[in-house]
């Protein structure tokens, strides 16, 4: 059994990635979840994962109602769950906050201080309850979005919920939450989206020179395409906003290309460096410094765990590891991710132990 | 001493990110190599990590040259290889491939039958000799650009050089490499840096939302910026056909988002899809299938070491691993992927031995 605040019962109206990796969270902790969804096949997927049960038929009323539905149904849903659940505190994990709230005021619904808004940024280019996973929102951000007359209990109800997932709340008005998110997410998903589209037409043999950069900036754009045009159109304000500085600064980048303007290039490349050193660290700490030790293992099921087991005796914690693995070859190559002071003595110590290192 | 034809010495003109990389790697291989590079600091820590040698006062004629300096100065040093060396296969290392072949026609320069360009993939958003690694090539494309008058005995020695790498030769002529890369490398660049760029201006707070997501489709913008520019201005007209193509789209884009309409705008976000999945897998394979064990690991030098000997002997291979670390936290969140038919097994193995996985 739980033991904050929050006891449950927890209603999860859909079961896509967010409700059924909450719902697998949830019960986890000793939580009751009661599972609902219109697509039977999502439904039967996240019961036989474990992610909760079907509400029965006499039950205690729910504490708290969590609505994990898509963007243009969650107004709605909500409104739904105000109404038929008059005791329980409501959330939502969609991506955006003024709209649902504004249709909730629009139809007076009742109940509306029992309502606030989240948002986990825990979101993938995968999608659907197979996806799902209990670790989902371990250390992730998630929003949590108070109204004027949204109360403090159901504000700390739903700071708690954030809490026991393992994200890190971050508290913010409605209207900032959309604006932030049209920067940090929707404004990156559509130029990924536009990048990612030049490379259906290149001529053949041209993408066999992809590599990781491309990859990265385009891995976005492989979202849900019906669930990101939900997304956009009910942010359309902020995001046409950002979209047209984009464009203006597109013109000038054009410009400065065509026209063979050094200075004016450099100071665009200059301005998005500046941009990448101001994304927060992991967590929001600051970024670690790491330094990369690369080794060649062979691909037996043994082998990592006996570098591993090596790098274990050599008292050097790892921070993280890349491998990077080609089907056609007998090694993969593997990177171990350490403090900087440490990468000679990992390297001399695998060494000594006979590991092929790259210096 | 290495086997094949290429015996050395290799002169490399440039001890950079590429140059230092490849010194270490043809050491390694027993080539010798000899280093130049205008900053005397750069040579010094390249020849400290052991990726060549100065050239002694009497010494062999090279068997190649590669020139790996910044795009600016490529033409003209490919130009003064060609004449000091005039035994010698010259190759480089360059971003872009037409610009300096017709620097070499236009000032005619002799030899040009030996000089053969090429382009690993293999750059990073780090730079400089301290960033090298005997390993950056590995398994990475390798374009190799033989121009009309290349002899066949100088384009055998340079596709040599890549395989012995560990390279994968993509042979493309000069024209066809760069709109490739226009398309693969400095389109996703530019845009990159223009979401990037959108960052700086981001309200107080509104960073924290971050995800993922922007992380990633920003991460090659923190790439030197006077490089770039060099890269870019080289490849103007390619790129500006692009970068035009991507105006037209976010034009589409700005229209369908501000004025509702949801058709238009699902399908440059399924166009979009359809570029991810164009980029061929790593190494040219198809992208292999995975599913992801999540398990939690005490953060101790001993522990991610037992995961691993225990996941050995569970038989299953690790395909990649993920680690996602808190600083402020005990434990880390360790993702390990495997064939989706070694996801249960593997679990119900490492839950055997008392580890907390994440269903």
């Amino acid at each position: 059994m739980a033991e904050g605040r929050l006891q449950g019962p927890v209603l999860v109206v859909g079961a896509g990635l967010l409700g059924t990796s909450l719902g697998l969270t949830l019960t986890k902790l000793g939580v009751p979840v009661w599972l609902r969804d219109t697509s039977s096949e999502h439904l039967r997927t996240a019961l036989g994962l474990g992610a909760g049960q079907i509400a029965p038929d006499i039950a205690p009323p729910p504490q708290l109602v969590v609505v994990a539905v898509p963007p243009d149904v969650i107004g709605e849903t909500l409104r739904w769950a105000l109404t038929h659940h008059p005791q329980a505190v409501v959330t939502d994990v969609g991506s955006i906050k003024t709209g649902p709230l504004e249709q909730l005021r629009a139809r007076g619904s009742q109940g509306l201080a029992r309502y606030v808004g989240g948002h986990p940024m825990a979101g993938s280019e995968r999608s659907g309850p197979l996806a799902a996973s209990a670790a989902l929102f371990d250390g992730r951000p998630w929003a949590v979005t108070p109204h004027q007359d949204s109360s403090a209990d159901a504000v700390e109800l739903v700071l708690e919920l954030v809490r026991m997932t393992g994200a890190t709340p971050v508290r913010m008005s409605p209207d900032e939450h959309d604006r932030a998110v049209a920067r940090t997410s929707h404004l990156p998903h559509l130029l990924a989206s536009l990048v990612a589209g030049r490379l259906v037409d290149a001529p053949p043999g041209h993408l066999a020179l992809s590599g990781q950069g491309v990859r990265d900036v385009t891995r976005v754009a492989a979202g849900d395409p019906d669930l990101w045009q939900q997304i956009v159109t009910g942010n359309a304000p902020a995001v046409v906003h950002l979209l047209g500085e984009v464009r203006d600064q597109l013109d000038e980048l054009i410009a400065a290309v065509s026209k063979g303007k050094r200075k004016e290039l450099t100071a665009i490349l200059e301005q998005g460096v500046a941009g990448t050193t101001a994304i927060p660290g992991k967590h929001g700490g600051p970024a670690r410094q790491t330094a990369s030790v690369f080794v060649s293992v062979p691909d037996h099921p043994g082998e990592l765990a006996r570098l591993f087991a090596d790098a274990g005796a050599s008292g050097v914690n790892i921070e993280d590891v890349r491998i990077d693995h080609d089907p056609g070859r007998p090694t993969g190559l593997v990177e171990l991710l350490v403090a900087p002071d440490m990468e000679e003595h990992l390297l001399t110590s695998l060494e000594s132990r006979g590991w092929v290192t790259h210096r």
